[in-house]
Parts: C-alpha cells; structure tokens; sequence
C-alpha cells in the first residue's frame, strides 16, 4: 500500500472562511474528508498535514521519507514565493513532488518557485485539483501507465 | 454528448520525434488514437486538430463554437510565447479553456501568456496530462461535481 | 477615385460578440456596413479585410500595393505586440498607414510595436475611431489641407 | 451652446518657431484662429489656454468645470511627462477629456502618463490633430451618434 | 504658541467631489474647519494652504520658515511622484515634516519620492490622518514625551 | 470592552539593545509596560506577542479571531519582506489591521509587503508609533468618529 | 546530389523595393537566379520559399525533411523576434541550420531568438551573406574539411 | 554687448543655508554680487532669475530670447529631474545653453534630463562653476576661439 | 575558553545524502564528529544547531548571546535567500559572525542577503570550509594576529 | 597587394588547449599556418597578432593602418564584452572590419559590444569562420563582386 | 610650481582624425602643444600622457604621486565604461582629479564610471574643454579663491 | 615542492597607503613577507605578481602553467568587474583558482564575475584571507584531506 503525504500550506486551515469568492465555501474539515475517501476508495496511506511553518513542512517530509513515504503532494499557498528552504527540500528527497492550486495561479499574477521542483502540476480546478493530483500521484506510484507507448 | 475540441500546438506534429528525451516516443498518431479511445469511452465528441498557424487556431475556435463546441483543450506549445491573438480569443469565446503541457513548463523557465485565460492547467505528466485534461473538461461539462460541498 | 484597405486583425471578425462591456454590441457585419457607406458617400474606394493570420494581411498588402492601393488603415489587434513583420512591411511600403483603436490602448495598459510606423492613430472613440480614421485618410489622400499653413 | 477648453501645454505657444521639421511653420496665433474659426462654423464655445504651468492648468481645468465646462481637449506636450498633478486632476472632473498630439508621440519613444485617463486619443496629424479632436469632442458632447447601432 | 502649516497638494481642493469612493465626501471646506477647531482646542497657530503648484508650495515654505514656523503638516497628493524640488526644499529646511495620507498609498501602488525627508508618515485612516499628524506635530513641538524612556 | 492583538516581529524583543541609534534605549519589557498602561487607561484588552517565527504569529491570530478579536496591531519588522503567509492571513481574517513602525522605513528604502493588506500605517515616531496606532484602532473599534462628516 | 532549402522570411519577396538604402536595389528575382546558379554550378538541389507566414515555414521544413532534406539556410527576417514556433522547430529536426542576414544585424539593436538553434550566422555582407552561407552548407554537407586538423 | 540669462533653479535662494556641508555658506545674494561683478568686468549684460517654479523659467527664457537673449547659463537644481518642459524648451530656442552645477552630480547619483540639450557642462567646483561657465559662456558669444586650430 | 555556535541552515540535517554530486556524501553526523573534535583540539566550546526553522535560529542565537556566546559561524542555506530576520538578528548582536558555504554559492548563480552582515565568508571548500571559518574565528576571538603589520 | 589584419583576442593563443569541447583541439600554431597559406594562394598579405591585452590590439591597428592596412578581421574574444576602447578605435579607423567566432557565440548567450562596428559577421563554424571572413575580407577589398545586380 | 598630468585615453592619439564630426580637425599634436603652452603661461609644470591601457595609465598615475604630482587631469574616453581599476586608483591617491571630455557626453547616451570619483568635470566645450580644466585645476592647486566667502 | 602563483590586481601594489579605513596600513611588502614567510614554512613556491594590467596577469598565468605552476591565488581586486579575459583565462587552464578578498565584498555591494570560475573563495579577514587562502591551496595540492570522510 503506497504512502502519501498531503501538505496544506500557509493560510490553507481558514479554507472554506478565507476569501470565499476565490476558495469557495467548503472547510478544510470538508476537504479532508474527502481527501481520506479518496485514499480509501483508492487503497493507499494517506497523511493531511496543515502549517502555516515552513520549518515545520521541511521537517515533517524528511522525517516521513525516513519513514517509507512514497509521494508528496502540497498546495504551497504562500511557500510559492518564500518557501527557499522547501525548494533545496524538494531536491533532495528521492520521491515524487505533485503541486496543486484550486485557482490559476498564472492568472492572479503569480509565480511558483517551488514549480521548477515538482514532477507536474494541476491549478485551477477548485477542490478537484487535490482530487485530480492525488489520483496522478497513486497511478504514478502504482505503475499505471495506460497512456504509454505499446 | 458533449464536444471537446483538442488543439496541438506548433511542432507537436512532429511528436515522438522531437526531442523525445522531453516529449518521449510515442507518435503524435499514438496519441490522437489514445485520445479518440478516451472520447469513446466516456462518450463525448473530440475533434483533434494540429496546426503550426496561430491564425488557423484561431479560426478553428471561433467556427467551433459557432458549431457548438463546449470546451477547449490545448498544449499551446509555442504559443504560450507568442500566442497573443489566441489571449484576445480566449477571452471573447463563452466556453471554458484548459491548459496541456507534457513538460513542467515551469521547471524550464517558461511562462505561458495564455494560462490568465485559462480555467485551469494540467503539467507535466507526459502523456497521461492529455488524459487528465480531457478527462476533468469532461467531468465539468457534464456536471460531475462529487467534490463539491453538500 | 482613392483605394483605402481596412484591416481588422484578430478577433475582429467576433466583434459584437467578444467582450461586449469593452468593444459594444454592433457587429462586425454593422460596421462594415457604415465603412462602405461612408466610402460611398466620400467616394473612394474601400477594401475590408479580417484576418487572424498575420501573414495573410501582409500578403494582401503587398498585393494591394500592387494593384494600386492609396492608403491603409488597420486596426492591428492583437498584433500590435506580436506584429513585428507587420512593422517590417510598413517599412518597406510607399503608402500611408493610420492605426486605429476602438478603446484607449493606452488605459489598458498595452504598448503598440506598430504605432511607430503609422502616420498617426486614433484610439478609444469605439466605432468612431475607424470613420474618424477613414474621413482623415481621404482627406490627406486628396489633399484636403484646409488647417495647412497660408 | 456646448462649451470646449484647449489648453496648450508647455512650449507650444512657440510653435512655429520651435523645431518646425516636427511641428511645422504654422504660428500658434494662426493655429488659435483657425480653431476659434472651427468652433464658431460648428457652433461651440472655445477657450484656448497656453501654459507652462501644470499648477495653472488644474487651476484653470476646476474653475472652467465650476463655470459649467462640458469638455476638455488638450495638448500635454511635456506634461505626458510630468503631470501627474494634471492625471489626478483628469480622474476627479466629471467630463471628458481627449488627448491630442501634432505628432506620432510613439514614433518618437514616449508614452503618455494622461493618457489612462482620456477618453480617447489623435495623434500625428499635425494640425489636423486639433481639428479631428475638437470635431469628435463636439460630436459626443451634442449626442451625434450616427456611428452607433440601431 | 507654535506655528504649523498644513499644504493640501494638487487636487485637494476638489476633496468632496474627486473619487469619493477614495476620499470621501467630506468637503475641503468642512476639513479646513475640523483642522482649524483642532488647532484652537489645543492652541497653536495653523495656516493652510491649498495649492496644485509645487513651486507655491516651496515659496510658501521657505517664507514661513522666515517667520517663524515651527512644524510643516503635508498631504503631497501627486507631488509624491514629481516633487523633486520640495524634497530638495525639505532636505534645507531646519524644521520638521509629517507626510499625511487619507489613503494607504501603499495598497494602491504608489511609493512617495518625499517621504525619505519626511519625520514620520500616517496614512490610511481617512480624515483622522490628519487629525493623527496635526496632534503628534504638536505634541512633538511642545516636547510631550509621555512614551519617552525614563 | 474591544480587545487588540500586538504582534512585534523578529528581532524585536531586543529592542533598546538593537542598533540603539536607530531605535532607541527603551527596551521591549519598558515598551509593553507603556502599551499595557495605555490599554488600561483607554479600557481596552490588549495581548502583547513577540515571536521570531512567521509561523508563531499566523497561528495566533487565526486563534486569536477565532476567540473574538477585534483589531490587529503589529509592526511587521523583517516580515514586511518575508512575510508572504502573514499577507495570505490578511487577506482572509475579517477584522481590521494597523502597521507600525518606528522609524521611517521609506528613509531606509524599504518597502513593506504587509502594507496593502493594511486599514493604515503610521511610521517614524518612535515609541510614539504604537501610541498613535493603538488609539487610532481604539477609536475605529469603539466608532469615535468626530472628524466624520455630519 | 544534396538538397538545401532557403527560406526567406516576412518582406523579403519586396527585396529591392525596401528600404533599398539598408538592402540595396537588387530584386528578389535577381537574387534567386543568382542562388540557383550557385546551386547549379556546385552541383546540389535548392528549393526557395518566400513567405510571411510563420506557419507556412514550419510546415515546409518538416515536409522537406521527410522528403530527405540535407541543410537549411534561412534569412529569418522579422522572425528573428517572433518565431518562437520555428524556434521548436529547429530543436526538433536533425539537420543543420546556417542563419543569414543581409544587414549587420548587431549593428541596428536586434537580437535573433533564433540564433541558439543556428549552426552558425553570417551577417552584413549583403547579397554575398546568402553565398557564403550556401557555401559553406555545401561544404559542411558534403564533409569538405580543408581547415581540419590533421 | 552680450546679453546672458543666469537661472538658478528651485532651493537655489536658499543658498547659504541649505545643507552647507554640500553647497558652503556663501549666501545667494553674495553669489548674485560675484556674478555681476563679472558680468561688469567681462562687458556683458545678466540678468539673474531665481525661481522655484519650472513654468516662470520657461516664460521667462522665452521673452528673453525675445528680447534679444544671447545665451542661456542654468543650475537646474531639481529641474534635472523634473524638468520636461524645459527640455523642449530648450530643443526649442535657438541660444546656447550651459549647465552648471556646484556639486559632482555624478558623485551623489544624479543624472540630469536637462544635459542632452546643454552644449556643455561644469559640475563640481563650488562657486567656481558658475565663474567658469559664465566666463566659457561670453568666450562662445564673443568668438574668441584661440584653442581653435589654426 | 571561548564559546562558538555553528547553525546548519535548512536541509543541511540532510547533507550526505542531499545532492551528493554537490555536497558529497559525508553525513550531517559525521559532519559533527570533525567540528566537535576540531573544538577539543583547539579548546573553545561549540554548540552545534540544524534547524529548517529561521525563527529558532534567531531565538537560539539571542538566548546564546545572553549566555556568553563569542561568535556565530553559519552556513546558511536557503536563508540565504529568505533571511531577512536574520539579516536584522546580525545587526543587532554584538558578536562577529562568519558565513560558510560548502560549494562555490556564485558559481551557481546566488547571492547570500546575509553577507552583508558578515565579517567574513568561506565558500566552495566542501567540508573544509567549516574547518577554514572554525579556525579563523577562533583565531580572530582570541586574539592570534600573526599577519597584522609590527 | 591587399594587406589584412588577422587579431585574435584574449585566451586565443591557448586554442587547442582550452576547453577542446567549444574550441576544438586543432592549435594556434595549427590554425596560423592554414591562414598564412590561405594568404599565399589569394594573393593577399596576412599578419596575425595574437594578443590579450586590448591596448595592445588598439595600438597596432592604429599603426597598422599609418603603414597602409586595408583590412582588419578579429576574433575579439572576451573583448566583446570588455572591449570599449577597441569599439572606439573601430569608429576612428577607415578601414571595413570582420568579426569571426569560432563557436555561436549567440547559442552560449553573449552578445558583442563590437559587432555594431563591424561590417559584417561569421560565427558559429569553427575554424571555417577564420576562411570565410578572409575570404570575404579579400573578396571586398579586391572588388569581387559578382552577387552584385548588374 | 605646481605639476600637472594630463592622461587622454584610448583613441585619443587618433584626434583631429577620428571622427571629425564629433571631435573637430585638430590633432593630438596641436592640442599638446596648445596645452603646453597654456602651462608655459600659467606657470606649472604639464605632463602629457596618451594611452589605450587602462594599466599603463594606473601605473603612471601612482608614479607620478611618487614623484610629486599635484593634480591630475583625464580624459578618459572609454575609460568611462570599462575603467574600473582607474576608479580604484582614484579613490587611492591623495590628489584631486579633474575630468574633461570634449564632447557633451550625456547627449550622447553615456555614463562615466569614473565621475564619481571626481573633483569635478568639463564637458562638452571642444578643445576649450581641456583649457577650463587645466586652468581650474591650477587654481584650485595655487589657492586662487576670488569666488570664495569673504 | 607545490608551486603557486598569488596575483595582486590593480590597485593592490599601493596597499597601505589606499584607503586605509578599508584595507589597514600594512604595506604591499610587509604583505609580500609574510606571504614569502609562509610558504617557506609550509615548504611550496611562491611566485607574487603585482599588476594593474589584466593582459599582464593573463601572460603570466599561461606562461607559469607552461612552467608547472601547481594553484592560483588571487585577489582580482577591480578585476571582479572587468576581468571578462580573466574569466576565460581560468576556464582554460587545468590547476584550480582560489579568490581572495581582504574586505567583505559582498558588504560593498560588489559581485565578482570571476567567483564563477573559483574553487572557492575567502573574503572579508584582512590580511589573514591571504593567509587562509595560501595554506587551503597547500593543503589541496598535497592531498591534506583531514575532513574527507572515512
């Protein structure tokens, strides 16, 4: 059973109070209920963590890839213009990195410094970005690659 | 049935033989047929077009949506450098856009002019990005809202 | 009897129907009604062109140079940031250009790379801004110079 | 009986005499003439106001919309510069404004820093610039919107 | 008694009638008031001047300063982008300066060329800003110094 | 009874010991003694926080909402250039926030990030910065509003 | 018998009408003939393209490599600015590319975006820039290495 | 005789008292004295003009040169940044114009918008700057050209 | 016996098996062994911190201050880019303090905002740099000035 | 007898040794004697000057040219960045000049601060470039030219 | 007697040939002996030295302080962009420096690197441009101070 | 015996005597037997050019490669902004270079473009960076790897 951590960024435990007309209404309780059936449905681990600390992102990775984790999907919020020390994290652990937006970041005028680090990405698409990366991030550690060439 | 316009932007023709150590091998061919497959099995009409002409794009899109086109999927290739009449469509055009890219564009110090029109973008993933893009524009159109709240 | 081209760059042809709180509710088709009418009533010759392709419109250009052309106006569009070989074919012909602009270029923020090849411009009068271009194209072509110097 | 300011900006006064190859030979009392001639064939009133001083014309811009001013056109000359007094000014009276230059301000590598805050803009018909601008500000002031649809 | 002046920059005279979505609907007359009342309750002279000419304003300040003024009260409007020479004037001048804002100037983009000269700055706090610069000049002249250290 | 949060950033528990040139010989402990005295005279709650950690002060103000705080009072310090999660947290708490600093930090070429999140700021008085901004967020809270218009 | 393409990029075909003063009198015709016999007497096939159309040069090039193509030599002309699809198109093809510019391109403040695909550049020789590039295609293409080591 | 207009820019009359670790301690009136003292021995007419407003420099340089000016001396202060309207009055006379300044502009970081337009210019000497340019400035009027060659 | 504190900026707990083709494969606790010993050899104290955390740098660097700390060696990682409280932490304390970095930091394109702040830095050594920056520090606190002049 | 010129630049005289994978590992000595010998078969007198002192460059094309030198080619090495005083030299001298690279100096991302002297450009074909700029140097200066119209 | 050196950098021996338009017909040689002259009259002692080496006139210049120098005076022509070493040496020497160009080098779009270290400078007058400066710097050398304060 | 080049660049000869407050009166040759001292104690060769010629230090440095040389030291001094020659000169050479600095370069505000070519740098420890940087380079030549892991 492959292991994923799910990391929610700075400002990210308002959701659902935090500027509604951008991040909608749904709670961070909400998101993370159907993070977890998501993970259920699906069969792998998976592990939410909300902090507003970039010590405390880098510290929980290094100790969970210590612990066996498989993949790594975070919605850096604000870390994706001051988050320096996760992008030297990003580069020295051996697993996948999958970042996730719920808005267009390009069309607010912003730019991630931590994108250069990460395998792919997915913006735009509100709650479905987690659920659309989550999935990519299962597939890819388990090996379904529908989509290769024959 | 919903209908999906796929736009492959310039060079992409030449798929599976450009760069493959960025793109890959698999043929522009193989996609379109894993494409189609994908629009079969889910039930929706997808036109694939390929073009290096941003004015054929272009004209494509407005004739599209004056056919009844419900949703724009395209990997802009070049054009998210250059593709400032594509921007002026974009935002003319009642019908929601997502962004493709089978690299991370951000990792190779790109930005796309395009992404601010965009809805939402998928990148990175090879070939599997097509898949994710179609696949969620799909699930918009049709309602598919399982992760909205109650 | 003078020949006038009219150039509509990109996303003219959608006029009316593209961001209507910015470019109003009359029709491409409306306003090459009252161009050709107001070509009849001043008696020259008038040309419309709409293309989203670049190289068409510096096709047609030439060609009408050719032919006999007295003077171009255009509404560049989009290609007034990306229209560089546009610039380069101002530069090359023997005729007059006057660009034109529904919206005050300037309040939105843009910069037109072709502004410095034109003989002048008029921006932000809606559909006035072309009828206000082509009567001052007419009278300069037939050398109408009642505020000229004694 | 519509009521027109013309303000100058700094040097104009001096044209004629000040680098004709730009500006042509024509005297500013001549141009003065043929203005007030404009506004009397058209039936408006017409204040013309030479001035090197920003500070005189805001002072003069207030007083006139006090006095019961329906529309100001303006030559900033050096004021596109440095007027940010002037921009101010713009953004608090309640009428509209239309920018003029003699020659093609783009040509020569400027921009217009009043320019956001016009109406709409002529430029780079030397002396005609005035009459188009003052035409078109006595069009909309008066509601002649024969270029308006149905 | 100490003596303060209070410059109104470009436009302030308007105050009431320019955007009141930004400043308002107070009067410059009805400010003037609750500043001169401000100045009788806790007795010291102030003179104010409105002006939308920067050298007025240098004028004034150095002649004041020859008779005697003791603190200088400034909204700079626009001077913030082209008041070279009263940051010069201030650089030369013996006595203190306060910036005021009725706005946040930095939400709105603006950076103030003056403020470098300046003591200290409020802003954002509407007419109470120059209630909060007038009583800390005051306090600061008459040596009120409840917050200093023991 | 209006209850205020003052958050003071990095460094600043050294205050009176840290470039005492710039900020004086008042110490962090003399400093609070002053706010508590002033928030017991002016019959308000006040809670003091002195944290290193972007992190520390993002948590305590999301708590502190959540227990009922009325207003925001902090001088960012270092965090007006770091502070990308602080200005997420702006954004989404829905009670009003005052900067403080005590020198001019124009004069010092900074520019705060926080700032455009911010109601005001007041800058450059020293201790009496949070004297200033204190009363000032007092009076909004408890609705003093005798510079309003009638 | 190897096979070399010259595409000549947008306003090229005016050659001889344009700005004659910075390319000089010679037609587009005098300057084809002059190409073919070149090719004629050195014994390789040449196919010539005029076209403004970005579009239509990446089309050509992928068609001439599969019809087995050898080298191509291009005068990009303003494509040097815009030609980001053909940019792609470079990287993608496994044949050498020489740039050509009559003029010094350096000389006039440009910059070729598509330099970093070339093989190499010659640049300012007039019409001997084609021949010398053609030249030395040939040479390079049929491994004439007189100034190689031993 | 020749006719020269000295202009000292905004803070000039303050000279004296204005930061005299740059500028010393010689007052304005006692520099007015030096120059005519020159102006006497030398033979020529000044006329010396202080002035903190831009626009009173340019009416003033306009009727001088009306009245028969021969040549133009200034210390622009803070005119070097502001002045725009100057600038094109002086591209617009046709009188030679030096600029002086009594500190090393360059040193202090300055660069002076005013310079393209001076024939030349003396910077860095004091009071002596003025001696120099005044005295350089009557040597151009009144031909003595004995560095010319022969 | 002097007392020095080693902080291992963010990531650094990870050396040995971050990047090993830049900073080797030597582990963080390897690292240790060698200061340790380095320090029993030389006699003064060392504490060695990691932390991913610049707020516990701060707190511990301030607390170490309060117990007698002698100096700072550091090698701060990503702070080099997001340390602006560290930057003011520097300022403040009255010790000298010496950056370390294991690669040549220039050589791969970044700067350090906390150089500045330094008294000196090693850079591009590998594990000697901490060996060079130990010794020297320890040199410079007790007084060795073997190469200051007689 | 046309008499040319040949300077190679900084680090030049090492070629065969330095950084083979740009430059090849044919050496100076290789590539001198293939120049002289191209020299002896056109017809033309060659003297090549090997040097990494720019002064030393700019001292004998002065003399070079009082002796009668018809040409200059220079492979400028680091003087394209450095070399101001050679670009000043160049703009004295009556002389065309040629600007060889061996590599594409535009792929590596320099530009050259005296190609806006030059004649004319080759770049990009390793020790062909020295060839090709003889050639064509020889070709000018004996009035070769055949691409010339008729 | 006071001694004086006068460096004229790089291309500065080529005068009266270089560039006649800009630098005017005289040579190098009649400008020496001018000087030489104007120091025979003024009685000082001049050295005159010309150079393309930026080192050859650093080494001269620390010489020649050894040996006595009182004043330096230069023209540094492209000294002015590259010569930094010649900034250092400025800063290094205890004598004052004069800066002289005959041209008014901010017309023509240049910065002098070298300005800052500057007693002053004279630019733009011709070849009197180099008497002002050497007739200052003899007074400034021999106290002549008739414009001081009394 | 390990052989080693130290390079002083311009300005350095005059150590002692140059800005003193910067960089100590020690002289050049107090510095030089220090230098001298320490490599007979460590038993190397040291070799110590002082120039202010870049091309100088170019010649020397390929010539002592010529003869053996084993390690570069060197304090670029202004070569850090103009040594582009330099920079290619180190990148061609096959012995490792170490910077040195006696001041905190980065304090200043300087960047240097040879940093990317070093091994690794030292700066800011006066007299004792040469020091430190003579006694890594021994260590390095001789395999001395004391911190290399087991």
């Amino acid at each position: 059973m492959k292991s994923i951590l799910l990391i929610q960024g700075p400002n990210m435990q308002y959701l659902g109070r935090r500027q509604p007309e951008l991040y909608g209404s749904t709670t961070a309780r909400e998101l993370d209920a159907m993070c977890m059936d998501h993970a259920r449905r699906h069969g792998y681990r998976l592990e939410i963590l909300y902090t507003n600390h970039e010590g405390v992102a880098i510290d929980r990775i290094y100790a969970a890839v210590d612990e066996g984790l498989d993949g790594l999907v975070m919605n850096p919020a604000s870390f994706v213009r001051s988050g320096h020390g996760l992008n030297g994290c990003m580069r020295a652990i051996p697993i996948p990195y999958i970042e996730v937006h719920m808005t267009n970041l390009h069309a607010r005028g912003f730019e991630s410094i931590l994108a250069p680090t990460a395998l792919g990405s997915v913006a735009g698409f509100g709650l479905d970005s987690y659920r659309m990366a989550l999935e990519q991030m299962h597939r890819l550690l388990t090996g379904q690659r529908d989509w290769a060439p024959a």
